[in-house]
């Protein structure tokens, strides 16, 4: 089955567009989860762990952020496979949001390590991608992709403030550069376009921007939007709304911090009382999604 | 003293402005240096180690490839961590490339990875990093940059041929897409110019471009170029002389498979030999490009 089907279908089963981001600090650790001798690594595996097992009947994904692992080192690495096996064997989706890029013979080391079926690579469905360098270093990802029955999100409008330093310079054909890359990406995506309506080319397009959403989802119409900026970053669920297709499909959007964190708003640091919180958390998300789907007249009924 | 004084003291001092890449697969090791049981990233450390022991006393720096350590998981990103331990054992200064990118919170893991003094971090001098995401996905590597003696390389044009994809797209107000990016780097960079001239944010720049290579180092005053593109992707030597200044300073060339491969060409297939080898490409590349250097009026005396 391609990615998007895979996605989509998990999405309905679960009634929730939610991808959760695993981006953990050993810091963000509830004591009740610290055992005397253990590493950072084993610390964010544990705690990756718990929230995984909260999650795991209520979301369809999880999106590990690399920077967290790679910032621990080889240890961080080491949770980092961990965690996708783990997120894998309970039946979610693993989002690796990595933003690599490189030349066409680089990015083929890249497909290998994130996007085969060999190795640690086996535990994850998609990857995030950077398109600076234009076709070539996009076409190594995608035809390992469309291969393995993985996917890509490639970065058309990021969440961050600065996202306008580059994407918002006006070209002399009248289009900001990030429509260009829009155009691009759905060129790109469209020879792999599956019976679903999408390609495995996906977008990350900010829930932060929502006077260029309604404009770029249609711009799109065959590509599967990966919504950061949801939460903490300041996009509210009308704000991501409007990156789902008119049938509520085609899109799915992350939290991280709101999720993660849940346990230390509630200051539940026991095990029942981190379960319940972040529970609560993701039911209060998912709600919110598909009451602001259903407000647009987007909801599947 | 500043990443780039320690860089281009290195380069004087080898009188050789080369950057040697290392991008190692399982394949291109030596049939002299595999033992048995050895794992591919034990065979690519192997590799790495002879090629560092051959090129020290001719090159100043090195440049790992992550994505060639990724590809092989845990056991090459270890492979990884022993290369750079390595080469900075041996004096060499090293260039982490990552082309990493992201939200400030992200982009500042990511700096913690590659950019501090603890852990493995501490083993790497710059990172490459893509620009894509704007003046908040690079202030938190220029920071640490700038607070620990490293320094970055932002992608301004790539060597691969569809580089202009997005790069070479015209703006409304006359500059190429490119033109636009090398105008925040340099503005980025200003407030950290150190008293060599430079700023601790460097550029990538391909030798692939001749024709806009004069133009962009006078775009570029105060930048210190990383060039790609020399040899195996066909720049040449007088095609990356122009990316240097007036003084033959700020640029160092990177070449990869050229020297890496350089015992497959002369099928040297045994420690002296391989040595051997590696050494008189390293010494041919230096030639050439000194020479185009004179050629070009640009050569220190």
């Amino acid at each position: 089955m391609t990615f998007t089907r895979r996605l989509q279908q998990a999405i309905e089963e679960k009634n929730n567009p939610t991808v959760m981001g695993l981006d953990p600090k050993p810091e963000y650790v509830p004591s009740f989860l610290i055992e005397e001798g253990m590493t950072d690594g084993e610390k964010i595996f544990a705690f990756n762990r718990h929230l995984i097992d909260a999650a795991k009947d209520l979301i369809p994904a999880v999106k590990p952020q690399l920077a967290y692992y790679e910032a621990l080192g080889l240890d961080g690495i080491k949770a980092f496979h961990e965690t996708i096996r783990y997120a894998k064997e309970k039946g979610l989706i693993v989002i690796v949001d990595g933003k690599r890029n490189d030349i066409g013979s680089t990015a083929d080391q890249y497909a290998t390590a994130y996007l085969t079926d060999t190795g640690f690579a086996a535990y994850a469905d998609a990857l995030t991608v950077n398109p600076y360098l234009g076709s070539d270093g996009i076409k190594p990802f995608l035809e390992a992709a469309a291969a393995n029955g993985k996917g890509l999100f490639v970065l058309v409008r990021t969440s961050n403030p600065s996202a306008i330093d580059l994407l918002d310079l006006e070209l002399k054909d009248g289009r900001a550069f990030y429509e260009a890359v829009a155009d691009l990406v759905k060129a790109w995506g469209e020879p792999f376009v599956g019976d679903d309506g999408y390609s495995p080319l996906g977008a990350v397009i900010g829930a932060t921007w929502p006077e260029q959403a309604d404009a770029l989802r249609m711009r799109l119409p065959q590509t599967f939007v990966l919504v950061p900026g949801y939460g903490a970053q300041g996009g509210s669920a009308e704000d991501a709304a409007r990156l789902f297709d008119k049938e509520g499909k085609g899109a799915i959007v992350n939290a991280s911090r709101s999720l993660m964190l849940a346990w230390q708003k509630a200051n539940a640091d026991s095990p029942d009382a981190f379960a319940e919180a972040t529970h609560m958390a993701i039911v209060k998300m998912r709600d919110d999604l598909n009451q602001a789907l259903t407000m647009a007249g987007k909801k599947r009924v």
